[in-house]
C-alpha cells in the first residue's frame, strides 16, 4: 500500500493534501484528499470523518467549498474526501452526468462493462480506511457523511457496517434511490434489472429494517431543486419512525442543493460527529 | 442604472447573489456577486466590503472558496465581488493569463487596444459603488480588500481615495508592481512605456508618499511561490516605515498563495474592517 503526495496546502494550522494510489479494489489509479488538523502534527492520533461527494464531484469540491477546516481544526478531526468513481481512460463511462465517471453511487457493480472497475462500496468500506489508517496519524474511530449521491453513500455504508462507524450524517441525500430517476438509472446499469439486488443500497429500506442503530443527522434545503423528484427525505423519516431509528432530520427553508448550504451547516455536523467520535 | 439578477443562494441566513449590468465605464456587460447578510433583510442598511480578486478569477472565486459568510453574517457586513476585467467578445485579450481578460489590474488603460474597455479603476472607485448603493440596502460605509492582483487594487484604490473607505486590507498583494514582472507586463500594455504614469498604481509608492492614513492590514503566506519575484511585501513595509503609515503586516509560515490561506485568515480581516466601519 503506497501513496504518492501530489499537493499540500496549509489551512487553519493543519494541512489539506492530495494523494494518488493504485486501488486494487477499483483496478485503477485513484486520487483522494485528506485534511489533517494541527493535532495530527503533534503526535496525536485523530479520528476521521469520511466525506462522500455528489454527482460530478471529485476529491476537491468539499475541500475547496465546504468551509469545514476551521471547525475540524478546533475539534481535532481529520477529513478524508475520496473521488466519486473509478477514473482512467479504460474505465467505462456514459454521456450522462449521472452515470459512469463522477457517478459511482458507492455500489459494487455486478453488470458489464461496469463491474470491472465500479466497486466503490468495497473501496469506501475496506480499502480506503485501511490505507488511511496505515498512512496517517489517525485512529480507527470513523464517522461518515456526504452530499446528495454521497449522502446516499454515507447512510447506506454506515447502516450496513454499524460496527465500523461512530456516527453518520448527510446533506440532501438521495434517500430512496430505488424509487427515483437518479437511483433507478444507476442501479439498472450497475446492478441489473432485478430490483431485489437494489435494496441493500437503499437508505430508506435499510433504515426501516435496522436493528442496530447509529447516531444519524440529516439536513435538507427546503428550496432544493431536486427535493421532490430525487431526494424524498420524507421517506427516510417514515422509515426511521417505523424502526424507531434515532434520526435527526431537519428541513432548512430557502437553502438549495449547493455547497453554500453545506457550508452553512457543516459546523453542526462536525460537532455532532465529534461528540460521538469521542465516546 | 439597472441590474439583472442571475443567481441566488441562501448561505448563513443571508443571500449570495449574482447580477449583470451594462457598465458605462467599461463599455460592456459586467457580472458581480454580492453577499447580503441577514441584517440586510430586516431593513438595516449594512456597510460593504469590496473584494477584488486576483489573476484569472471572476466574481465567483471568493464567494465559493473564502469561507467568509459565517463571519460576515455575524458582523452584518455585505461583501461585493466584482469581476477582474471587462468581458465580452469585442474586449481585447492576450494569450497570457496575466494580461487582458481576467487581468485588468484595476487601472485605467490609456493605450490601444486596451483603453476602449479596460477602465477598472474608475469602475471600482465610482460606477460599482454607486450602483450597489442605489440597488441594495447598504450604507455608504465602505471597506476594501483583495488578493494578489486584487490586493494591489485594494491598496492603491484605498490610498488614492481615503475619503471613500474606512479601512483597507490585502492578502498576498503585489506590493510594488512597477518593479516586478506581472506589474511591468501589465502596466507597459495598459499604461505605455512612460513609467512616470505607473506610479499612481503602485502601493509601495503611494504608501511612501501618503499623508492621509487609513487603517491597513496585510497578510502574506511565507510559503507563497510568488513571494520573492512578484509580491515583495518587504518593500511595502519599508514604505510604511518611511511615511509612518499604520500598516499591520504579518507573514504566516507555511501558507501559500491559495484560497486555503485566505480562508484561514478572512475572519481576522472581517473583524478588522467591522471595527473601522462601525466608527
Amino acid at each position: 500500500m503506497t501513496i504518492e503526495n501530489i499537493s499540500a496546502n496549509k489551512v487553519f494550522g493543519g494541512w489539506q493534501k492530495q494523494y494518488t494510489h493504485q486501488s486494487k479494489t477499483l483496478n485503477c489509479d485513484m486520487r483522494f484528499a485528506i485534511y489533517l488538523p494541527p493535532q495530527a502534527s503533534s503526535g496525536e492520533k485523530v479520528p476521521v470523518l469520511y466525506w462522500l461527494s455528489g454527482l460530478t464531484c471529485t476529491d476537491e469540491n468539499f475541500m475547496q467549498k465546504a468551509g469545514a477546516f476551521r471547525m475540524a481544526a478546533e475539534l481535532g478531526i481529520a477529513i478524508v474526501a475520496p473521488d466519486t468513481s473509478p477514473r482512467g481512460d479504460d474505465v467505462a463511462d456514459d454521456d450522462g452526468y449521472d452515470l459512469g465517471k463522477g457517478a459511482g453511487f458507492y455500489v459494487n457493480a455486478t453488470q458489464a462493462p461496469w463491474n470491472k472497475h465500479y466497486q466503490m462500496y468495497d473501496y469506501i468500506v475496506k480499502e480506503l480506511p485501511a490505507l488511511i489508517e496505515a498512512s496517517f496519524p489517525v485512529s480507527n474511530k470513523r464517522a461518515i457523511s456526504g452530499h446528495s449521491m454521497g449522502g446516499h453513500g454515507a447512510l447506506t455504508i454506515a447502516m450496513r457496517n454499524p460496527e465500523r462507524y461512530c456516527s453518520m450524517s448527510a446533506f440532501s441525500p438521495i434517500c430512496n434511490p430505488v424509487n427515483v430517476p437518479w437511483g433507478q438509472k444507476a442501479f439498472t446499469a450497475y446492478l441489473g434489472k432485478d430490483k431485489s439486488t437494489w435494496q441493500a443500497y437503499d437508505a430508506s429500506e435499510l433504515m426501516r429494517q435496522a436493528t442496530q442503530f447509529l447516531p444519524a443527522k440529516v439536513d435538507q434545503g427546503g428550496a432544493d431543486n431536486f427535493l421532490k423528484e430525487q431526494l424524498t427525505p420524507e421517506l427516510l423519516e417514515a422509515a426511521a419512525k417505523a424502526s424507531s431509528y434515532p434520526l435527526e432530520l431537519a428541513i432548512h427553508e430557502g437553502y438549495d442543493h449547493s455547497y453554500y448550504f453545506i457550508s452553512s451547516f457543516i459546523e453542526e455536523h462536525l460537532r455532532f460527529h465529534a461528540k460521538h467520535l469521542a465516546k
